[in-house]
């Protein structure tokens, strides 16, 4: 049971409150962790070149690039503005070479109660970005979140309806798996096997805590909460997966009011102990 | 659009902290609404058989009593706990002529992360319950409640899982389908049909509001939220529902902290403006 830290993917996020991405990079060459997933506003506060640099000089893999997405909007002016944004995330990814974006799809759109809309809309965003994404060579990842998330931050909410999209728009969509979201569904493991490795692009680890006090900023270290990691671990192995496990962990009144050296630690603690 | 009092029921949550069972049922009487919905807390406070005087006395109809289930447990004693309160809860709502038990399926037991057998105690634990209540001539109407609840709750999330445990489990078992718990399930109208009617048992109401600030205690009035109410209320109609729109509200903040006169004037209203 467990990985070791050369199989440990640092996303921003855990330390978000502590860290800027260099200090990220730094912290993970200090620590052994080989695996970094930067968020956007942290990429660009550090300059995407700089970033690119630093990167490669402490011999880091970027297990992906957060985030694309956010694709429904109430009118056209909108969805292009998604649509160019998600454009120049596709060019930040490649620059950093990412092994992937990560998308996540975006919830209604202000006043709207269509989810069917939005999700057609979700699927058009994500054909128009994947041709782009494409003649880049950069592999797109759909992130299903939880369901708590459908109305304001994500439609896709289901690794079925994730392998759906895949099934529809074909090669070069893929998709990540968050076990904080996906833990849930007694379809977990068809729709892994399902996805198998060539959709299998990311795999992002926390816990959920009982009871959890906050929808979005209460989320578990590992081993803290009710999710079986190592059996989860085991059905995308199984599938194919080889990649890094990344960890993101939100969770504002806990671990990132921790000193961030601390945390980095623990993660790799429990990566080994409950992973 | 819209259904008039007639067809409303009130679940006595939405008035917890306000009003007595005997409070809901004059309540219902004195707004024309003509369904309850009793918790058993409230049932027991006010006495079973006082409760079913004051019920008939009022011409109301009992659309369900809240709640059978809680199933799973760390060992036998639990189990068989469990069990026992189930059959008195059959017990309670024939002696009100409820027109089901709602099923609360129950979530993981203190410290397991086993959710597959989990479900499998429930599975079992509805098996045995079931035997009980045909023989009393009661549906037995498991509630999938929203997978954010999977781990302190209920572990039957989707209405698929709900439809599966009655193929499963045959004659006598149906569904209570909550707007709250299933807006989100890119199946719905499918698992919808596939329920049909016969197993629709009840239909219960409320919103999901953005932001949701707790995930238990904030749910919405019809109308203030995301839901698309009278979409899903077609859909169980076209399936062949006729039963009464029951009003369920959870919300710590707000509507508990009113008027339950002013409540019930407001479910009334939203009731043939948004559903």
């Amino acid at each position: 049971m467990g990985v070791g830290p050369e199989r440990v993917s640092l996303n921003t996020a855990t330390v978000r409150e502590q860290w800027s991405l260099r200090e990220c990079i730094e912290g993970c060459a200090r620590h052994g962790i080989k695996g970094i997933s930067p968020w956007r506003d942290k990429l660009q506060e550090c300059g995407v070149d700089e970033a690119a640099r630093l990167i490669e000089a402490h011999g880091l893999t970027v297990t992906g690039l957060c985030r694309g997405g956010g694709f429904p909007a109430a009118g056209a002016a909108g969805r292009q503005a998604a649509l160019d944004d998600n454009r120049r995330a596709v060019d930040e990814a490649v620059a950093i070479g990412a092994r992937c974006l990560v998308l996540v799809a975006g919830g209604l759109p202000e006043g709207s109660k269509d989810i069917a809309g939005a999700r057609e809309q979700v699927r058009d965003g994500i054909a128009a970005t994947l041709e782009y994404a494409r003649s880049c060579g950069l592999p797109l990842a759909i992130e299903p979140l939880h369901p708590m998330y459908a109305a304001d931050r994500a439609c896709v909410n289901t690794l079925r309806h994730a392998n759906d999209l895949c099934d529809e728009l074909g090669a070069g969509l893929g998709i990540a798996v968050d076990v904080y979201h996906v833990w849930w569904d007694p379809d977990l493991e068809q729709e892994i096997k399902r996805a198998g490795k060539e959709r299998l692009l990311a795999f992002h680890l926390c816990d959920w805590l009982v009871p959890t006090k906050d929808l979005l900023l209460d989320r578990g270290m590992m081993g803290d909460g009710v999710i079986d990691i190592a059996k989860i671990r085991a059905w995308v192995e199984a599938a194919g997966y080889a990649g890094f496990c990344e960890v993101e962990i939100f969770s504002a009144e806990n671990w990132w009011r921790k000193d961030a050296d601390d945390v980095v630690e623990t993660v790799i603690q429990r990566c080994r102990s409950a992973v």
